[in-house]
């Protein structure tokens, strides 16, 4: 079983992607793609994120058998509201966004009745807006299902060769789990960094100017992810708060003992930190998930 | 005045940098290396980072007018004693430390007589030891020229046209300055990298493969400045803890607004947080100081 009609409905970066992606890895599969900004379907459509770019987001989803919910999670519940009376009997409903147990409960809300198996590609860049999407975002990046109980082991097994059509690796795993996954691999990073840009910004015994310049000593790494979009990020915290809480706390606890270690002058305790964090950078780079080249293959360096 | 003979002391990532960007920026500049370890040596010579390897810093600095420490913050003062009786009566002696207020006093203590000005290159990668350098790596980098009180305008000058020729670009400031500037776009940074990534590995609801596997949602970008060199990093926070303090209570302080406005569901100061660190990024790249492709350019997309 594989999906013919594909509907997208929000076109940025993730939304663009699948489009391109499925013109490249199932040209079989027909797409059809609504944004509810305007000017987002005017720059889709130059694009061709999706075969057909519609006015409404009813218009998009009328005939597909696949509705892959793209907007920022707080957007989601009324998103499928905006498509449920047009939406086919058979339909299958996913998405990607990244806290699956608030969507879980306001896509099956929305849409009683409906199958919904959410899901969550765990890929991106720093870019947002329908100019950021490309084909290969996908490529050799897991995507994690979370299938509701009761859901049609069939239907989880045509989602996951949907995306692994698309060059990614599947995963599944209940909801809960999934949101202190991601929680500590994505959200925590980007709350920590969009913090310490901020803290650098309003220095008063350094300026901001001298932060900008000299952020090539470790700071600009931080301010890639800081880039990313705001109105994504905030419905990620204000969606997955209990997870989030739960991972910073750990987190503030080890550097409230770092801060010590600094205060007292206690090398060895920060000596064993620095050496077992490399071990970790190895195994990532190992099993393809970063850039072996240094600086991760920055054009610094020509 | 130009340099006719650079002597290296310590040939790491910087060090042996400098040595290959000598040879390739100023071809009629002798150089000389030496580092403690006799396998760095080996291999320094192999890859022939400088055009002599010595056996011992003594030889390494006879006949140089430039030395520059390429060593550990906390290792200055002992490599300078190691070679002082050597030294020429004119040399420059010059480092390339990550703090510079301890650095200053280090040096000028150990190498009573001779002339020195600290010098801090803000350029670098993850990598480390004699296989990590490479002739371009100061490229359109800032090199912090800290001169000390009465130090010789023309040594500064003759300096700065050193380091311009490899390729960075110059400022001067004093130690203590520098060192707040460092600790906020370089020591803050490594610090809260090196402890998520510490945090990430000892969870107890999160499996350490888990946090490997799904790193590329923004995890992973911490790990590379996580696999930095466990020894320099230690020496820096040991060496510039005052500034590191300061600034990382500035960071706790801000942290704990945003886990506030997360508790409370205040999703206008997430926003409006996540909205203006975008600036900063924009501005780094568009000085040149980042690579302006998303993902930093990483290679996954292929």
């Amino acid at each position: 079983m594989s999906f013919k009609h594909v509907a997208i409905i929000g076109l940025g970066l993730l939304g663009g992607s699948i489009g391109l992606a499925v013109r490249q890895h199932l040209p079989g599969t027909v797409t059809t793609g609504y944004d509810s900004d305007a000017a987002v379907r005017i720059r889709a459509a130059e694009r061709q994120l999706a075969d057909t770019i519609c006015d409404s987001a009813a218009e998009a989803v009328k005939g597909a058998d696949l509705v892959i919910l793209c907007v920022p999670v707080g957007a989601m519940g009324d998103a499928a509201r905006a498509m449920a009376e047009a939406l086919e009997p058979g339909a299958l409903v996913s998405d990607v966004g990244s806290s699956k147990q608030s969507i879980s409960r306001a896509l099956a809300e929305a849409l009683p009745g409906h199958e919904v198996i959410p899901a969550h590609p765990v890929a991106g860049t720093e870019d947002s807006g329908p100019d950021a999407g490309f084909a290969t975002l996908f490529h050799q990046r897991w995507c994690i299902i979370t299938p509701p109980e009761g859901a049609d082991p069939e239907r989880v097994a045509a989602l996951a060769d949907f995306w692994q059509a698309l060059g990614a690796m599947v995963d599944t795993m209940d909801p809960q789990h999934h949101d202190r996954v991601l929680a500590v691999t994505s959200h925590i990073p980007h709350l920590i960094a969009y913090t310490i840009v901020g803290t650098a910004s309003d220095l008063e015994t350094v300026t901001r100017s001298e932060v900008i310049k000299y952020s090539a000593g470790g700071f600009r790494d931080f301010t890639r992810i800081a880039a990313s979009d705001p109105t994504m990020w905030r419905d990620v915290f204000l969606h997955n708060r209990d997870a989030v809480l739960e991972m910073l706390d750990s987190f503030l606890t080890d550097l409230a003992l770092m801060r010590e270690a600094i205060r007292a002058g206690d090398g060895e305790t920060m000596f064993d930190l620095f050496s077992r964090t490399r071990e970790v950078r190895r195994s990532i780079v190992a099993i393809g998930q970063d850039d072996a080249r240094p600086d991760f293959g920055r054009k610094d360096h020509d």
